[in-house]
């Protein structure tokens, strides 16, 4: 065996798990976005993510990979769609020319499970409120949406990677990009029942589980050892052996950093150490870092992810007192995080792990910091005017023709058994008016009961297990 | 260094990686079955997956896999029993001279944890009703009968291998074979109290926490990358350089088509689209193309996806119909998808592929199309034949001699605090009559307190901490 | 390519993806450590393990990896204190040198993990009544002592690697020096309140929520797959190809054997086969197996794991009636297994194994089985001494100075709302007086409210959305 071919067998090795890594990050939403919203919804929108994420690998794999990474001109790709085994099983061939480190089927592998991150995002600011069929019909336009701009910065014949655009690993393309359409959805779903009042301001609506949501944050810090480090796409860079290793180091200085950021910026401007927003901090550092991973210093990842801490402290305040209901924090932590990093990464970038990575991934172009922010600022302003402006039209049309949001009474009964016909927590009774448990809205849950469920046929009824249960009233 | 050492190496990289996701779903059945089961036996049932999966190690370290990949007949394995450190350490050599691309150890350690899945699948059908010692006897008797039928399919002297049966990761061997046993253990204990009326129709038992089944279903699903494509058992497979990416792709594009497929088939059968069901669209999936993940074309994944969402939501109702209990739907998903999935390889296997992974794996006969599907079915009634009758054979005699089902007032109380003396959420106290925190059924937890636990003694009191805490009738 | 220049980027590709396994055993103490704690306190329980590795990481870049791991004395490291990118990318030179088989980077994130490991089980024996700047203060100390005793066992020039002692992955320098900084701190904050009553005799405080415990521990188990076997620092070890992979099984075996000495003997000394006991005998046998993985048969393995199984249960009993108050048994289960681990790998160690390691890692000598005893208690009494004074130390300066527990109104009100100024579970309304939901001590959880957050400003008061939820007394 030849060293070059057990070198690509390293290769396919390294980005495979990596990409493994990252398909996990769907249980880091989950539990994230679960747990920072109520228990009437917890069902959805965890088994929200098993969905989108089917959605888009079939998307993805019909056209979204072919536009992103196919042959095709600076705009798009043109190669590449529903590809054939052998195409998969080559390498550095057409129609995926562009990988030259490993075979067709795991470069698929792991830009669709990027392409599952950037989906998740958005959802995270159109919680508790958006209608099921929403999920499906924005989950295909903003695949494909997402594999255009994919192209322009990270395929070599794309036009912001002509320019110059360093994005190692998606601060603009997964991160920004999903926030951009997060923010769409949540103007034009318009805030939560209940989220803010008539003199405008906001009321609490807090997560149901905060466990779940550090469980989450600890699958995504996980999961992002496969997001920037795998994006080397080879276990050799130039002639670094084991880059991806530095990656990490990188990555994981960003997040701690971050950590202590949320928790200190927390206590220090809302006088408390939040949980929540430390988690926040975590990773709107691992969102600056994924840009700058493999072109910064050590220190300069520590500035990059204390700075993202503050950052997500300020800015989910921010965007609550623009009167934008985020459940999340998406817009803040992705978003302006995203742009954060993006930049970030053209005032830090080492000429010389630049001048590496070109080597590697064949043909990065580094071109120096004043510039390179500009560039950097480019891509942004291109990225952010076609991805928010596809995004808010796609909505845009579908409120207009068919409806995006959930009716009132829904909403206040919980998606899971309006939506789904059941509850998260069948047992977790509870009998807090008009909250989880209200006997008002129980419905039955199970399929055998055809007149009850369906959000078509809504007629809130006691469950017939549940009758005797209640504590009379006294 | 070799190239061919290093190769070895690299290979072994893979299999321990891959073994260690797979040992990973582990977590996700423990979640997957809490969440689809009661709050009152949530404890018992997330922890049997520790304790049958550290029994499986023992006994399959001991003797189950040399029966199953030690050297021998057609039938069996008759060496490599309580192996030495010798034998784990050589490659391709006695008594483990099958794995011709790994160490002994790796081959156990991606070996054990199949098995270990194996048994864990048999529990879903049993849960919150068996006595707790049946799970070490009956997971010591299933341990060696699934090693005798790995030997028939995945041992190159094997006499179904011999005839060319393709199970590539083990929809025959793991997933049907633990339904098999499943489906023996749920039709002997009988349905659950209150699972069915006096008229036979059944009554709705949801799980009790539905954020657990998705996470569940998640970790299965980021397990399954190990458990598929781990089954290359190398790098390099044929002439095909990270072969093993192809057999990821395949993978994921069934488990999304399965979601698809269960959602959209709960949505039009049952008029809802029931989450539980759109997560059993995904591990039937999986389960159908566990034996074609390294055979097939992409589109055929799709295909093989699809069909297994539906036959997931049909399943699971036509089994409840036939008055058999099965909590979590391990029949349906595990064994009836595990039939589709052997069928569809013979159907849809691509000979390329097949003759591809020949040279790889050492001596696989692929046969063609209409042949092969005849030898997928010798190969489904081989093994059902076998492991029902044995299975159900073990536990009959089991009922017979000893009992196997909890007694009633246990099963009302649940077997958390009757079988394990805890509760497993002793905070959760909810005052529903005959439920979970009824005063009634309430013991202490404690080991301090001997007179008041272990299911001898099993004497319902108040537990004094709580004694105050319960709103008092009106 | 040169093989050799593969074989060090293969090597990395092991050990960065087992640091990445290891790291994720932050979420396993999370659960572990949450659920066998009060919903009250589940938040700040579960979000500090996010905290204290963000600690971690910055404190050992800047200077506990160099005195670890750095070029210096027989004590200490005195070089590589904030390393630049070049001493991150090459291998094996200044000021690193120990690391010849991977980049100064992966050993950075491999090495780090530990150190985050060790810190975790720290707070275990103080979990629920510290205060919450401790976390902050007290990690740095202990990073910093971390890093002393890593040097002397684990750098090929400290003077117990000099002595011969083994610890393969840390039975020593993780786990028994985390439980001596563990046992420190609850003998100087003592019991929390209600633990023991006036008789001295304990009270049960049971975990709030066993599925988290189970989560926990099969997360714990699934990273000690990157924690014992990437010990090996290499795919290839001495002669052994893979020899990771044999790392592997003995953990496993251990693990396992440990899950049935755990339950067993719950069920012969408790009278009940406590779930949580089993748990801890996992752990326990996984914490003895980690000194011995690499050097010892697999007989000894499952030996290994059975005694500390028993350990885990008689340990926890022992340690309780001492009047220790050790929440989660951190005592027992990292600190007398991690002895019985160092001192079995005495009595079990096999020449040729060590010999092999010996040629991989860089000069261990191997010194015969009953001397070898004698090295491992020395190396045990010598962290004991300086570890256990050290942390004692530490912990009582902070003490006397400015107070190290919460008080009592703050610890009967929980830490997530009385520290973090939110809950961990704000829908889960129960109302048991002075517990979890008490009306009297809920707070808003909300920053918007600046006047009731924060511990200062601690006033007890009825949460708005709550005040119509409660049942009326009757």
């Amino acid at each position: 065996m030849k060293t070059s071919d057990l070198l690509i067998a390293a290769n396919t090795l390294w980005v495979v798990i990596a990409a493994v890594l990252v398909m996990f990050m769907q249980a880091g939403f989950a539990f994230l976005e679960a747990g920072l919203t109520r228990m009437k919804n917890a069902a959805h929108i965890a088994g929200k993510n098993v969905l989108i994420f089917g959605i888009t690998s079939l998307v993805y794999w019909a056209v979204g990979f072919g536009i992103a990474f196919g042959d095709g001109n600076a705009v798009i790709g043109t190669h590449g769609f529903f590809p054939s085994t052998d195409a998969l099983l080559s390498v550095g061939k057409a129609p995926y020319s562009f990988f030259s480190t490993i075979p067709g089927a795991a470069a698929y592998l792991f830009e669709v499970v990027f392409a599952g991150v950037s989906l998740a995002i958005v959802w995270g600011a159109m919680a508790e409120r958006a209608k099921l069929w929403v999920y499906f019909a924005f989950g295909v336009c903003f695949t494909l949406i997402y594999s255009i701009t994919s192209h322009w910065i990270w395929h070599s014949g794309g036009w912001l990677f002509g320019l110059g655009m360093q994005d190692f690993a998606g601060s603009t393309v997964v991160h920004y990009q999903g926030a951009l359409a997060a923010l769409a959805g949540a103007l034009l779903l318009g805030p939560r029942i209940g989220k803010f009042g008539k003199d405008g301001r906001a009321n609490p609506i807090p997560g149901h589980n905060m466990p779940y949501a550090v469980l989450g944050t600890l699958i995504l810090w996980f999961g992002w050892f496969g997001f920037n480090p795998g994006s080397t796409l080879a276990v050799v860079t130039g002639d670094k052996l084991g880059y991806f290793g530095y990656v990490a180091l990188t990555t994981n200085l960003a997040a701690a950093a971050g950590a202590l950021g949320g928790i200190l910026s927390a206590w220090a401007i809302l006088r408390k150490p939040d949980v929540s927003m430390m988690l926040n901090g975590v990773l709107a550092a691992l969102v600056a870092i994924t840009a700058a991973s493999g072109f910064v210093a050590p220190w300069a990842a520590v500035v990059i992810g204390l700075v993202s801490g503050v950052i997500a402290v300020v800015g989910v305040l921010w965007v609550e007192g623009l009167g934008i209901d985020d459940p999340i924090g998406a817009v803040a932590v992705h978003g302006m995080s995203g742009v954060w990093g993006t930049l970030a990464t053209g005032l830090f970038a080492v000429p010389a792990l630049a001048a590496n990575l070109a080597t590697g991934t064949g043909g990065l172009v580094y071109t120096g910091s004043f510039h390179q922010l500009g560039v950097q600022a480019v891509g942004l302003l291109a990225v952010g005017v076609f991805t928010f402006s596809s995004s808010f039209g796609c909505l845009w049309a579908m409120k207009r023709l068919w409806g995006i949001r959930v009716e009132a009474h829904v909403e206040t009964a919980g998606l899971d058994v309006s939506e789904h016909g059941m509850w998260g927590y069948p047992e977790f009774y509870i009998p807090v008016p008009g909250g989880y448990g209200d006997p008002s809205t129980v419905l039955t849950t199970h399929w055998n009961d055809p007149g009850a469920h369906g959000s078509k046929s809504l007629e809130p009824r006691v469950h017939p297990d549940r009758l005797d249960a209640e504590p009379e009233p006294a």
